[in-house]
């Protein structure tokens, strides 16, 4: 531990999954949404959900999004279905990657700008699959590595990743994402 | 999203399982267990965890509880099995809803009043399924429209609905629910 | 409730798994360390996480590590599997176990000591299982049991254990741990 907010820009680079040069785009870019434009990103939505719930909670200086299916930008759920049973590891770290822009997304209708993020805290990541599969976490990377990319070491965070029987509409990933706001 | 604490009466009302003018109880009644009673709401138990469980643990201003499962008030299980294998939907929510009174009764215990509770923060939700059922938020909604009914907009909340393998004892839904307390 | 930390050394020692003392220990031993000495203890690892993920995320007096997979001190999993499918109960639950003492390795990792903890709040324990088990408390008891051994009262915390299809490398069991620190 204590490598907190200290991988090497080596790292960022190696972990992003465009060509984009990822550091010199988190260093010289002053906003998130200039980030995410440099890493050719559009956040989908925002889909919010029904009635009582809110995509967002925010209280203590934490949000907190409800559980984000992979929605492209029509609403869509990507590669629906199972890991272990027609859905490959790719197609559902790809799934994952939606998840997280869903996040983003309803991150920043609620939040106003999604600069007001001081941190990544954690990603609680649900992956629908068969009983013998078993890389949840390669599946889950796909959020993890789209929070890193565009929020650089301050995309860190802790994570468990589950493996369960069945998600709503059949989708194949389900991640909630919790994140510090600045004072 | 800026949707929070803005839901007009008309929804409210929408959204209530009950014959119970739900938006005139919430304003005239001065305490949320006057608001049980005019809703037909009596809290099961509580009943607690064993040792070293806690039901509710209290910290920065949020209580948060153990999972609950859908005890009636002998503590029997409200449609036990599985959503996709038995249980149907509408059994489902009703289990949930149960899980949500055993959250307020417990919260009760240990706050010593539900007038205590600011707002509700978020749900976790998961349902024991076959791997084709898809409708998990339909049942979570059991759980979800209770805590609508009894707190307003103040019972809007965050929420995940996981579909699982299997729960303590063999029940259909177990939540976990996170409130903001009055300072 | 209003039963936190108050419970008398007898049901302290009751659940202990040892034959050490477990009230005397925890009352003469000035440090977690001690402790965990006289209670026969070594902890495993630390066995960090992968890129971009962080162990253990520090954020507004909490402590909360990542999913913590039973691990032994060479980093193989022990008993993998599934309950209901080839592990038992008891074998689940030294996996639980095993889980907690890989969530205190990394926390000390992380905090530079036990000692900055000041209670135990929440354990989110998932059980790989069949569908029809539905013994996931006594498995996860193995966490709540090691954490209250160690910790004593403030060991105490809220939960919820949960059956899934399936978990990281084939892991029986995996947890999460949140704790308050000292101010």
């Amino acid at each position: 531990m204590a490598r907190r907010y200290r991988r090497p820009d080596d790292d960022l680079r190696r972990i992003s999954d465009t060509d984009v040069p990822v550091a010199s785009a988190a260093m010289s870019s002053p906003t998130v949404d200039d980030r995410l434009r440099a890493l050719g990103l559009e956040l989908p939505g925002p889909h919010p959900p029904h009635d009582p719930l809110d995509a967002v909670v925010v209280h203590g200086g934490v949000a907190r999004t409800s559980g984000q299916l992979p929605r492209d930008h029509d609403g869509v759920l990507v590669h629906p279905g199972r890991l272990g049973g027609g859905v490959s590891v790719a197609q559902g770290a790809e799934a994952a990657r939606w998840c997280a822009l869903n996040a983003l997304s309803v991150l920043r209708a609620e939040l106003g700008s999604l600069d007001r993020i001081e941190r990544v805290l954690t990603v609680l990541g649900f992956v629908a699959c068969a009983p013998e599969f078993d890389a949840q976490p390669a599946v889950v990377d796909g959020a993890s590595r789209l929070l890193a990319d565009v929020f650089g070491d301050a995309g860190r965070h802790s994570r468990s990743a589950i493996g369960v029987a069945a998600l709503p509409r059949g989708g194949a990933v389900e991640i909630e994402v919790a994140v510090a706001l600045r004072a």
